[in-house]
C-alpha cells in the first residue's frame, strides 16, 4: 500500500493534506477519482482542477489556491509527475534468472542478477553486464557488449560487434547492427561494401519498437548518452547523434550525418546523407532536411493539410512558381516603366 | 474440387453457365485460364473482358450482355471476389495443438482448439482464446489477454497488460504494447515516463507485419473494431482509432489524437499529437495533418513530383513566397493607384 | 597476416610500394594508421591525402602523382574499395551445421553446407540451397524456398509459398510474405481479400532489417535480380521492382506499381498504386510520388526545410497560391489594358 506520504517523501515535495491517504495509482485530471494521483503540468489545465475528482495533485505552489484538495507542491510539476509513475510500476519484475532454454556461449561473460529470457541467444564472446534483462528470443551477436541494468524486450538483434552501454532500453523487434546499406556500381550489378565497423551506444539511451541502426561502413555508428528514440526509426550506417537528442517515431538519418546536442526532431523526419546538424536544432514532423543547419531554433517544411479541392488547384500553381516569380517580375518593370512614362517630371 | 455450381452456392449468385465447371483458382481478367475464375469489379475493366481466357467471371447483371460465357451476376462483384478467395484459402492450416517447444505458464488459460506454435512463449495470467493460432516464437506479455479465432503470426511481441479481441489477424513481428514516447526533461537528462496504461484492440481488426502500437503513458491506446492497419504503421500512446478506420502503410499517429470512425489515410501519413480527426474523413498520401479535421471530406498537402530541374526553380520560389504575396498586394495597390490617376474622374 | 601485395593481387591492381606491408584493416582517408588501407573514390577528396597516415591507398592512375606513399591503381578506385572491404570479413562465419534446438520438417529438402540456428523453424515441404545461411529464430513458411549462398539473419519471417533466390542477404526481422492490404467494403466493416499470390526474389537481392515485403493478391510480388533495398521499406502487393533497383530507407511502394530497372529511390520515398515508373529514373528524399513517370532523370517533391518562422509566413501563402495566380493573371490584364489606353495608337 502507498500513501501519499509516501510519495511526498519520495520525491521529496511539501505535502497538503492527509499523508495517510491510500493512493492506487496515477490518472489524467479528468480521470483520476478519490484514490488516485493527479497533476497540473501547465497553468492551461488549472481549469480543469475545479471538476477533478482526483485524491491529490501535484501542482506549483503558484496555483495552489486553485485546488483545495490535497496536493503535493512542486517547481516542475511535470518532472515529479514523472518520478512519481516509478513508484507504480507494473512491468513484470525480471526473474534474475538464466532460463534453461536460453544459449549461453560458454566464452560469452555475464554479470550478477542478469536475466535471459526463454530462447535468447548469446553468441560467442559477448558480455553481459549486472542486472541486465535480455528478453525472450533476443539474440546477442558475438563480441557483443551490453552495459548494466540495461532491458533489452523480446525479438531485439544485436549483430556482432555492438556495444550498449547501461540504464538503456531497447523495445521489441529493435535491430542493431546489420549492414549499412553500402554498394558500388559494377558491372551490371552492385558491388556490396562490406560493412566492418560496428554501433557504439551510450548510457541511458531509449530505442524503439522496431527501430533499427546499422553498423558503420568502416567506423562506427554512434549514439551518445541520453539519445532517446522512438518506435520505428532508422538510423544509417556512420551517423552520429548527440547528448539528449530526442526523435519521433518512422524518422530517417542518412548516412555518415551528424546530429548535435539537444536536438529534436518530431516524427517522420528525414535527414540527408553527409549532413551537419548543430546543438538545440528542432524539426518540425515531416520535416525534409537536405542541407546541414548550424543555427539553433526551429525549422519545418511541407505544406498544411488541406481540403484536397483547395490543395489540387494551389498544388498545380507550385508547379508553376517560377514561372509566376517571373511574371510578378515583368509586372513589376512594366509597371514602373508604366509609371515613369505617365509621370515623366 | 471445387465447382462453379459449387461458388454459386457458397456465394449465393445467380450462376449463368455450366455448374459442373470445375474451379481450380481465381486470377486476374488478362491472366485467368478456363479453370479460373475472374472479375469485373468496375464497368471501366469490361473492355478487359472480350480477350479474357477466363473459364468464368463475377459481374454486375447490368454488365452480363458483354460476357458470352459462364458468370455468377452479383450487385457488389468486388465484394463477391473477396469472399470468393475464402474459397481458395491456401494457409498453412493451424494444428489446433499445443507445440510440446512452447512455454506456457501454468497460470495462463488457453481455450479449446488453440494452436501454439513452436518456442512460443504466454507469460502468467494471459489467456488466449479459442481456436486462436499463437505463431512461432510469439510472444504474449504477462497478463495479456487474445480473443478466440485470431491469428498472431511469427515474430509478434505483445508486452503484458494487453487485449486483443476476437477475429483479428496480427502480421509477423508487429509490436503491441511498447512503452509510449513519454520523457519529462530533467537535469542534463531526459526522465522517463514510466507508461502504465495498456493496449485495447477491438474485434475483426487486422494489422499490418512491423506495425507498432504503442502502451498508453496512463490510460490506454485503443482500437475499435474492425480497424484495419497495413505495415510499419507506428500508433503512439494514447491514441484512439475509430471503427472500421483504415490506414495504409507507413504512417504514424502521434499520442493522444483520436481518430474518427469509417476514415481512411493513405500511405506514409503523418499526424501530430492531441488531435482530433472527425468521422469519414479522407487523408491523401504523404498528408502532413497538424491540425485537427472536424469536417467530412478528402484533404492533401504536399507538392507534386517534378523534374528535379523544373522543382529546384519552383522550391527556390516558395522559399520567397510570403514575400512575393507582398510583391503581388503592392503592384495591385500601385496599378489601382496609377488606373485612378490617368482616369481621375 | 594480410600484405599489401596480397590484397593488390586479390584486387588484381598495380602496386605500387613495399608488397610485403601487412595492412590489418581499412579506414576512410582522415582515421587510417601506418598499417591500414585507404582509398579516394573522388578527386575533391584528393587535398586529404596530404594529412594522411595510411599505409597504403587506392587511387585512380590520374592521381598517383598526389601520394608518395604506397598505393594500388585502380581506374574505379570506389569499386576496388568494395571488393577489398571482402579480404576483411568480420561477419561471423557460418557454422554449415544444423542447431539441434532447430525444427526441420521432415518434408523440408537442404542442400550441402547449410546452416541453420538455434530455434530456427522450417516448415513443410520448405527447401533451403547448399551453403544458405538460416539464422537463429528465422521462420521459413510451408512450401517456400531459398536459394544457395543466401544469408538470412535472425528473426526474418517467411510466411508460406515465398521463393528466394541465390546469393541474397535478408537483414534481421524483415518480413517476406505477409498478407497485402486488401479488403472489399462491406456491411458496416471491411471484409479481408484473402492473398492468395506469393513472393518471388531473385538472385543477388539484399532486402533490409525490418523491411516487410507482402505476398500478391493473385499473382505475386516480384524482385528481379540484383535489386537492393534497404531498411524499413515497404512494398505491397503485386508491386514488381527491375533489376538493380537500389531504394533507400523508409520509402513504401504501394499495391500493383511497377518500377523499372536502374532506378533509385532515396530515403522516405513513398509511390502510389497501379503506377508505372520507367527505367533510368531516381527520386530524391520524401518524394511524392503520385503519377506515373515514362522519362529518365531525376525527380523530387517537397519544399526545403527552412526557419520555422519564415516556413509558417510560405507555407500559409500556399495556401492561397491559386489564387494569387488568379491575382497575377488580372494584374497583367489591367496593366495590358491600362498601357493599351495610355499608349492608344
Amino acid at each position: 500500500m502507498t500513501t501519499l506520504g509516501d510519495i511526498a517523501s519520495a520525491l521529496a515535495l511539501e505535502l497538503r493534506g492527509d499523508p495517510a491517504l491510500e493512493i492506487v495509482g496515477i490518472a489524467p485530471l479528468e480521470q483520476a477519482v478519490s484514490n488516485e494521483l493527479s497533476f497540473v503540468s501547465q497553468s492551461k489545465y488549472l481549469p480543469q482542477l475545479s471538476d477533478s475528482q482526483a485524491g491529490a495533485v501535484i501542482l506549483h505552489p503558484d496555483w495552489a489556491s486553485s485546488w483545495s484538495g490535497a496536493c503535493l507542491l512542486s517547481d516542475r510539476p511535470y518532472l515529479h509527475y514523472a518520478r512519481a509513475t516509478h513508484l507504480f510500476d507494473n512491468r513484470p519484475v525480471p526473474t534474475g534468472t538464466i532460463h534453461p532454454t536460453s544459449l549461453v556461449h560458454e566464452s560469452a561473460t555475464l554479470g550478477t542478477g542478469v536475466t535471459v529470457g526463454p530462447y535468447a541467444v548469446i553468441e560467442a564472446g559477448a558480455s553481459i553486464g549486472s542486472d541486465t534483462l535480455v528478453g525472450a528470443g533476443v539474440h546477442i551477436g558475438a563480441g557483443s557488449s551490453v552495459g548494466e541494468g540495461t532491458r533489452i524486450y523480446p525479438g531485439v538483434v544485436l549483430y556482432h560487434g555492438v556495444t550498449i552501454g547501461d540504464a538503456c532500453i531497447l523495445h521489441a523487434n529493435a535491430v542493431i547492427g546489420a549492414d549499412g546499406f553500402g554498394f558500388a556500381p559494377g558491372e551490371a550489378r552492385w558491388e556490396k561494401i562490406l560493412q566492418l565497423g560496428g554501433v557504439i551506444i551510450g548510457n541511458h539511451v531509449e530505442i524503439g519498437a522496431s527501430t533499427t541502426i546499422d553498423r558503420g561502413a568502416l567506423g562506427n555508428t554512434v549514439l551518445e548518452d541520453h539519445v532517446i528514440l522512438d518506435n520505428q526509426i532508422h538510423i544509417a550506417h556512420n551517423v552520429r547523434i548527440g547528448e539528449r537528442t530526442g526523435i519521433a517515431a518512422c524518422s530517417g538519418i542518412a548516412g555518415s550525418t551528424t546530429i548535435g546536442r539537444d536536438c529534436t526532431l518530431a516524427g517522420m523526419v528525414g535527414v540527408s546523407d553527409h549532413l551537419t546538424i548543430g546543438d538545440n536544432v528542432h524539426i518540425n514532423g515531416q520535416g525534409r532536411v537536405t542541407r546541414s543547419i548550424a543555427e539553433p531554433g526551429v525549422y519545418a517544411s511541407g505544406t498544411p493539410i488541406q481540403p484536397h479541392r483547395d490543395w489540387s488547384k494551389n498544388a498545380v500553381r507550385f508547379e508553376q512558381l517560377a514561372q509566376m516569380a517571373k511574371r510578378v517580375a515583368q509586372l513589376e518593370k512594366k509597371l514602373a516603366s508604366l509609371m515613369e512614362s505617365t509621370n515623366p517630371d
